[in-house]
């Protein structure tokens, strides 16, 4: 039996994806605002009582902005979950249920907003001195480049092959195919396609990495008793958090000074056992997961960490078939995910996972009632 | 009675404070590392042990390289209250109350590192685009400029002389006289070379504006429970918030948008009665305040929205002396404030709040026991 929630996610809303540039001619903010006035609308409550708000990894947003845009009647909780987007993702959730917890707000806005034709495209260098000044004197000047070592070490160290990486590709790109949303969804995938692709940073191939996509997303969250009054079905949350650790970073440091070859041996494994226990479920109660596929490797890493399989044995796992829609015995991404969906910075995985709690999938797993939707190092797992 | 409290500062940590460019060989890591060790110290509390950080204002700290610096054993809450200082200073601390409460951390590390000699001055103009492209055209290039319209405004409205505005800067030097903490403690301050001050941006002269300065502070925040295992005193945070609404903002369309004059009016006063409310007290019970004195105007208008005088009412208030430490009735910004011990974003005043009711000001509030820490727009009520 789950344990009692007393948080839940009460409305979805998405604006339309596209590749990056596609809509060049809108501002993260114009589209903030389209993904949270859905998921309101979705949810039945009037934008103006929200009341919290929380994104994550330094959101361009100016939060006035979005209170005088939205005209919230008071806006009490802001919220940015501090440092990347693997973390944050996940958090922000975690951060909307300690909101909702404390009384410091009643219906808080999580959302993540792109615009990469507008701003920083995720796959290229950062002009601008942050933190990564220590990493780019090696040559690490992009995600591909600085979790490629990662990548190498895990395929090195458990004898993982490129068919394993590519059965994460090629899930993704085939769940993408039920759905209309999905930026890549009209173009199938085969194993030869995904074998024969170049190699960005060894041993990460084109199609082991996400795109670069424009939108935006957004989750309604309160109170499990105030979602009494709205007319949809909520989907609780029964755990969020995040956990991290020395030698482990959200996307930073990680590549080369993280003591262990994968998230499954550390920070990873130990978020999953406090959330696991928090929400009074095992591994075995998971129906579906939702994994930030930012590039496959780390697919196999968080399985791994979450105790669907052990150390060492992700690539086993889904060369087993373990993760294909409808006949493996749990699916992933069944949007299509980072990799073929659209990279929404980790939020539309979770908007996913709410959808098949409540059976609206284009991918749906049939009588699904628990989904974790995780990056490995913040994760939230939802209850039908 | 005051309300239970679930959440207490158990430990204060600060570094030297300066004149901006007086600590230009330190960045604004090892200065947030240095004040939230010496408030580990404070509390009798390893820093491993810390599981929670929360600062505001698009904090330029990494926190992946705080967690490597500091060596944290598993961070579990990285909050980063978004928008500007005044708003997120009070509100980043009820960002931890909230992680206390629900469960996602321990200890929370509150903290706010500047380093102006660095990087960003306060008082320039921003040479990035962001939100405050919207301000920019129309000349508000600093908050100085962005300000002074609704200084002006609250001057017109209600009659307020210099003098008043004048009488908040000389009882914030003459209380920085008594704490050698102070950058400007040994620089009396009297009415007629405050008078005699140039003009910044009318009214606003140039006593009437806060110091830029470097250095960091940090509070330690944990469980009530957790605190009697800890060697200080424990502090409790009897309520804190944050509370806009559209037409007021963080200081950003504020000062042109607003449709009341002055804080005091609309989201202060909402906020004030809300936390009053949630602490279980009265504007009577309070025994000093600290407040956000970025500009000496905003300090009357939330000694209005506090209820400490009627709206309007700020200026005469405090030129009845009541704001004067020892013989006033209220004494505000004990330590001397931003206007002369230092700008450290609105954090070490909830730091001298935290002394107030250790006993431990140097311009001590004779049994004070209750303390309001304030920027209008978020709060902080501290009770001993």
């Amino acid at each position: 039996m789950t344990a009692a929630a007393t948080a839940c996610v009460v409305g979805i809303g998405e604006t339309q994806y596209t590749r990056w540039g596609g809509i060049s001619d809108r501002s993260e903010l114009s589209l903030a605002c389209e993904a949270i006035t859905a998921a309101c609308q979705d949810a039945g409550l009037g934008v103006e009582r929200i009341d919290g708000v929380a994104s994550y990894a330094y959101d361009s947003n100016d939060p006035w902005l979005l209170e005088e845009s939205l005209g919230f009647e008071q806006l009490r909780f802001k919220g940015m979950v501090w440092g990347g987007g693997g973390g944050g993702s996940y958090a922000a959730i975690a951060q909307a249920v300690a909101a909702i917890q404390s009384g410091q707000s009643n219906y808080v806005a999580v959302f993540r907003s792109l615009c990469q034709g507008g701003g920083h495209r995720y796959g290229r260098g950062y002009e601008v001195p942050h933190g990564r000044n220590f990493l780019t004197p090696f040559g690490m000047l992009s995600p591909p480049l600085m979790l490629a070592p990662l990548a190498q070490r895990y395929k090195y160290e458990f004898g993982i092959t490129p068919e394993q990486f590519g059965e994460v590709a090629l899930v993704c790109r085939d769940n993408a195919s039920r759905n209309p949303r999905a930026v890549l969804g009209g173009r199938p995938l085969t194993m030869e396609t995904y074998l024969n692709s170049r190699i960005i940073a060894d041993p990460l191939r084109l199609f082991d990495c996400c795109q670069e996509n424009d939108g935006a997303c957004a989750l309604i969250v309160t109170s499990v008793e105030r979602a009494r009054d709205l007319r949809r079905k909520p989907v609780r949350i029964l755990a969020a958090g995040q956990g991290s650790e020395p030698g482990w970073s959200s996307g930073g440091l990680g590549s080369h000074s993280m003591p262990e070859a994968s998230y499954a041996a550390g920070a990873g494994k130990r978020l999953a056992e406090q959330l696991y226990a928090q929400a009074g479920i095992t591994r075995d109660d998971v129906d579906t997961v939702q994994i930030y596929d930012h590039f496959t490797p780390f697919v196999l890493m968080a399985l791994e960490a979450f105790g669907f399989c052990g150390r060492g044995e992700g690539g086993q796992f889904v060369s087993e078939g373990h993760i294909r829609w409808p006949t493996g015995r749990l699916p992933l991404n069944t949007s299509g995910g980072h990799l073929s969906e659209a990279y929404i910075h980790g939020l539309n995985l979770a908007v996913e996972g709410v959808r098949q709690l409540r059976g609206e999938s284009t991918s749906q797993v049939a009588g699904a009632e628990i989904c974790v939707v995780t990056c490995g190092v913040s994760a939230a797992i939802l209850g039908a």
